[in-house]
């Protein structure tokens, strides 16, 4: 079926007034969720939200709690974040780098103790709709072996960086460091089909493009095999010291995944002396488009080119979603 | 045949003299082209030399240029390299970036019209090396398509992360965004071998792990598919924006692959409030290390674990090399 954005907010934003979050906390995290949904990213919109309920009620995700200001400098910020709400906190943190960012050319805001922010992209693209250039990454719990090895060690960090573009859209890159993800796997065996690429190892130890064998093995493929183990550990060393919260291995000891770390960091081109960002992302962008298409591919495309696209469909006609999981979301109002 | 690290710093430096740089100069880039020698990198240390050379005859390195720095602010400055010789710019930009981070906790220092740096892990370890956090990349020549692509439109753009550990070794991570450098296709295929994994399409668009196949093609594979190709142009738009300097775009239009953009970020975590970043690192390694190994491999390690180890060994017994190429340098002394 299909559902109105403002039906989601609405939906979202009272189910966490229900679990007693403030009015204003609810419809901040509500938004977020719908704006997921409508970019199409509904496994980090309304098919997270069940769970996100249920870390309510374990007790993983506290209700009413305020960041800490652990430690300061004119550009720079480390928070406590208390286990809250993620993608609140996250927004909070992307938001203060940009003020920062604004004041000194660059902002960090380093979050420790802070929850599943859902989609990352969401709060780089805060920077990029101001002009900025906005990068974040979050560790995660292990989820992923490291190269050479078949226990996993590795969080799959989603990285993400968001650049201006002239005619006021955005790049936007929103990637995890796994091939794959789990969900996807999932997405593809239920439906029967293999995976594109290989992405990951079977429990024999070949590479496989079945999503069962590696749901079996739990052994997903970084990207770029030993270049995206390298890059994992990266993310979680910068983001577990500087934030001084929560590494990959911490995490992994918890039950649920909760009490990440991340990084926000904005750069404001302007603030550096720079006066043509835009146009010069617009410039590279369109060289890159400019790229002759290989057979079997339907065109050269940038990250983030199709989901404004995307949103503006599904803000229009509504967004098609899973109908057992909006109505037992509705059964809970 | 093996020659020791002094007399490869000797035969730079009194090459780079002959072609009429200031004895200082010479013996700071000698140093790096031995050090990346020594450290097991020779494809950006002697074997690159020869090119050096030939730039520098062609005048696209420029001798006894100076640094313009055409911005500043107290932890940022952008410089002007003015196409002088690569890694003797990239030292001093992230030397400057250091001393920026010492002050104030972050620095950052974007290096337009640079040259090509060889080895950007050697500058990531000048950071890491003092207790630093030391981040840095460069764009290059258009060398890799896009994701749906056919033509070349993005650079590999090297990405290096350096992380101090605490037995005063680092975390080294030195990654081109290719899943491969078309040195190794070339060194694979003169050995009649195949890659590991699969490294490019062929001219068929079939992904294919025969080195000649790739090299004829053109189509280098980016690490994880669409994810790394999404990664490379992030990494050249910040890079262009920041340092005002030359996109891949503008650099593919050139001769040589000369006049790139790079920029150093050093994060000092002591000003930053945090004082057990070497223990936190070491405990991460740590626990990645504990991973079970899976078969076919030697155990798991992380980037830069083995290399102070070639360097050690190289530097008491002397480092391998290419007689043609060690002996055509001697002849030119």
């Amino acid at each position: 079926m299909k559902v109105k954005y403002e039906e989601l907010v609405d939906l979202f934003s009272t189910l966490l007034i229900k679990k007693g979050f403030s009015n204003e906390d609810a419809k901040e995290a509500g938004v977020i969720f719908a704006e997921n949904t409508v970019s199409g990213v509904l496994s980090h919109g309304i098919n997270r939200f069940p769970r996100v309920l249920k870390y309510i009620d374990d007790g993983d995700i506290k209700i009413g709690v305020k960041e800490e200001v652990v430690f300061s400098l004119p550009f720079f910020e480390r928070w406590d974040c208390k286990m809250g709400l993620g993608p609140l906190f996250a927004k909070k943190g992307m938001t203060r780098a940009i003020l920062l960012a604004k004041e000194s050319g660059i902002g960090v805001v380093a979050l420790k103790n802070n929850n599943h922010w859902m989609r990352g992209g969401y709060f780089a693209e805060l920077a990029s709709k101001e002009g900025l250039i906005g990068i974040c990454w979050s560790n995660t719990t292990a989820n992923m072996p490291p190269w050479g090895a078949k226990t996993a060690r590795l969080g799959n960090n989603p990285l993400c960086i968001a650049v201006p573009v002239k005619d006021g859209s955005s790049f936007l890159l929103d990637m995890a460091i796994s091939q794959y993800s789990y969900g996807k796997l999932e997405t593809l065996r239920l439906k029967g089909e293999n995976l594109p690429y290989p992405g990951g190892f079977d429990k024999n130890g070949k590479l496989t493009d079945v999503p069962s064998d590696i749901e079996e093995s739990k052994r997903m493929l970084p990207i770029g095999y030993w270049k995206g183990s390298g890059l994992s550990i990266a993310l979680d060393l910068i983001a577990s010291v500087i934030s001084g919260g929560n590494s990959v291995k911490e995490i992994s000891d918890f039950t649920n995944e909760v009490a990440l770390s991340q990084i926000m960091i904005v750069l404001d081109p302007m603030k550096l002396g720079i006066d043509n960002a835009e146009e010069r992302a617009k410039e590279i962008l369109s060289y890159v488009k400019s790229a002759d298409t290989a057979e079997g591919f339907r065109g050269v495309s940038y990250p983030g080119e199709s989901m404004n696209r995307t949103k503006d469909a599904n803000m229009r006609d509504g967004v098609e979603v899973v109908d057992s999981i909006y109505l037992s979301l509705k059964e809970l109002v």
